[in-house]
């Protein structure tokens, strides 16, 4: 039982960049299971052919919350304090649990139909983006949004997080970390707690750090310290962490994240959105930090597109730093692949043998993708997403022909509807 | 013989913003007819459902070069004098005319599925884009790149240019300015004959101006001054100008840039893709200068998708001066649309009775349209250009369903592919 993508041209992972070049993907079970050469006893179910298409590793959209995609154009052009205390949260409180779960839903169908295979979660209604996901065929990691102030190892959001890690054991897609919020809305004891179980438990960490000037002033003004420094003294970076955002981390915090194997997630669109400004990615990266990249929550990016994503990525920094050399295209699609699974601990993020079998086929017949000088430079720079025909996940397909065979979209835009008339959106 | 959108979500002009709501559009000839009230005698010829569907002015692409398109994604992330000198004009130089004519073809194919209606285009291939949009159904300006260094009436490039005029005054949907290339590029008596023809004849400007540092620091050293007051004292400003990038403006520029009328054309990927930076967008709006948008040329963009280029223009200044409120989505899509139309003086660029039924219609089911909290946002922060699905073009239909009904995409995919192996770049 296998699936053959049949004489593909592929984006292969290279000692300097990455190869670009024709070949036969085997896939078996969840698993690319062979490249070029059939395994043993391999018995192709389904053949696709890959002559017009474009295969690169399924992107990994390495932060954001599903859950707020029904708030999309809701609180645009507002400070962040308008936006996160005036809009966003008086949303949230009307929410009902099951609004998370549609709303992750309508999340996914835009990812998948952009070629996103996986993402990271922070989320805050037990049991809804995971059931999300179990429907979607989406790969996952989920954290439970936990903040909070004394060492309390009894806090119902810790318990609702272990909770969901039980429930939904039996879904190999789905992982979980811990997600404690961030500096401004935990104390260090919290921290400290949230670490020890994490440690314990063998889990990782999934934090937001440093997104804010406020942020950074009210730390300094407060602990007498940085973000990074306030985070790494609670003993979080003791257990493997993905940060999001860390646009205000100066060359010593930069050498704290690298020293500590802190993975950071850029999130250019949201970034700029709220005001918030640039992350220091060619900084991050020169002092050796593994940077990955997420769209954040449809509240502050309005899409889940990680194309577009990538797009800004590539140009952004060649605008801050005044030299197109700043950042490559290959650097990019690293970013947006495999630098997000070593963030998040899964072997998934390019084409190998023994890789899970997480794909996206493109239209090699695009307008965007015409000429073809440069494949991986059209993925940075000229690709909006609405290339991809076909997405595979987990070796199943779940994107054919642009239809989507695990989701009921029309169901999804009815409930959404639904949800924001209920909330007074639409 | 019209054309009826029933019950279509609109965005019309308004006092403070755009209004959104239902409405029935009806075409006549190359205009908007009527509103809301069939003009006398109208016989519709094609009725378009719109009730899942949001019309929007067709977007104007007010700066670019087609004839490149066959570039897109050969000179990426070097420095702009290795892009300019070491990687284009090298292949320029081998380009053979018919070359522009399929490269402005392939541009158009883009422009048009992503929803834009009319462009302004610098070129240098008489009768190339002229044909190429002859086919297409598009709305252009035409602009033959002019370079020189003495008052020379009988330069070779302006005779083209006033040729080209001529041979096209059939097509209505052409409009010829003078193209002057840039300040760096053109003496100041050359420019002062371009301005001298133009003002006779009636025509506009349509010129680079303060693209890069080293263009300021050269003309500072050169001639002590900045390069918009090289410009202004050459005297182009005394006819209709549009100037694309003007990244290097400073107060004292932009208040001459306001003063002359100047409609200045922002590019924001080609901008940060070739190191330039951003241009102060939010000071030039403040200083009462008509700001409008562009992709350039696909050599630099390395799109010619305009929707790409509109959720840049809304993020990247939020970023350079962190804060949400420097620029709003209103004024993102004003940019992208009649701003365009007023730089170009041309009677299209917004939903009103008599202006050019050039017309761009979305999907409102599509992922990023859902939930449609607020379309304006939307079409800033979260379409990306595929949501269209039909374009009309001084009246016409020339995209249904998705489908171009006035090029052969395959044909010109078939040549672009040849073009480019020819000059050894696929």
């Amino acid at each position: 039982m296998g699936i053959l993508i049949k004489n593909t041209l592929a984006i292969l992972p290279a000692k300097d960049g990455h190869d670009v070049d024709r070949h036969d993907l085997y896939i078996e079970g969840s698993t690319i299971a062979g490249i070029d050469e059939a395994p043993a006893g391999f018995v192709a179910t389904e053949v696709i052919d890959g002559t017009r298409r474009l295969t690169i590793p399924g992107l990994i959209n390495a932060h954001t919350h599903t859950y707020m995609s029904m708030m999309r154009n809701v609180a645009d052009d507002l400070s962040f304090t308008d936006w996160l205390f005036g809009t966003v949260e008086p949303i949230e409180d009307r929410l009902e649990p099951e609004d998370a779960y549609w709303a992750s839903l309508l999340g996914q169908i835009e990812m998948i139909h952009s070629g996103t295979t996986c993402f990271n979660d922070m989320q805050m209604h037990i049991g809804q983006t995971t059931r999300a996901v179990r429907e979607s065929g989406m790969r996952a990691v989920i954290c439970r949004g936990l903040v909070g102030s004394d060492y309390d190892r009894s806090d119902y959001r810790l318990a609702e997080a272990l909770q969901e890690r039980d429930d939904f054991a039996d879904c190999s897609r789905l992982t979980f970390r811990l997600g404690p919020h961030a500096p401004y809305s935990c104390s260090p004891n919290y921290l400290r707690m949230v670490a020890d179980v994490a440690r314990e438990l063998g889990m990782g960490i999934h934090i937001h750090i440093a997104e804010g000037q406020v942020e950074s002033d009210n730390m300094r003004a407060d602990h007498h310290c940085t973000p990074v420094e306030y985070v790494r003294d609670a003993g979080i970076f003791e257990t493997p962490t993905i940060a999001a955002h860390c646009i205000r981390v100066d060359e010593n915090d930069r050498a704290i994240l690298a020293a500590n194997h802190v993975s950071v997630v850029t999130n250019p669109a949201s970034n700029m959105k709220l005001g918030n400004g640039f992350a220091p990615v060619p900084e991050l990266v020169a002092a050796g930090v593994n940077v990955c990249l997420g769209t954040d929550g449809a509240a502050s990016n309005n899409a889940q597109n990680m194309f577009r994503e990538m797009s800004l990525l590539a140009l952004i920094h060649k605008g801050t730093h005044d030299t197109p050399q700043c950042i490559s295209a290959d650097e990019v699609l690293d970013m947006a692949t495999i630098n997000g699974a070593r963030a998040l601990g899964l072997p998934t993020g390019s084409i190998e043998v023994g890789r899970k079998a997480d794909l996206a086929l493109l239209d090699l017949d695009a307008p965007s993708l015409t000429p073809l000088n440069n494949p991986v430079a059209a993925l940075a720079y000229s690709v909006n997403g609405s290339e991809v025909t076909d997405v595979i996940i987990d070796g199943r397909a779940v994107l054919r022909n642009r239809e989507l065979l695990t989701i009921d979209e029309e169901r999804v835009r009815h409930e959404i509807t639904r949800i924001c008339q209920r909330l007074g959106l639409a």
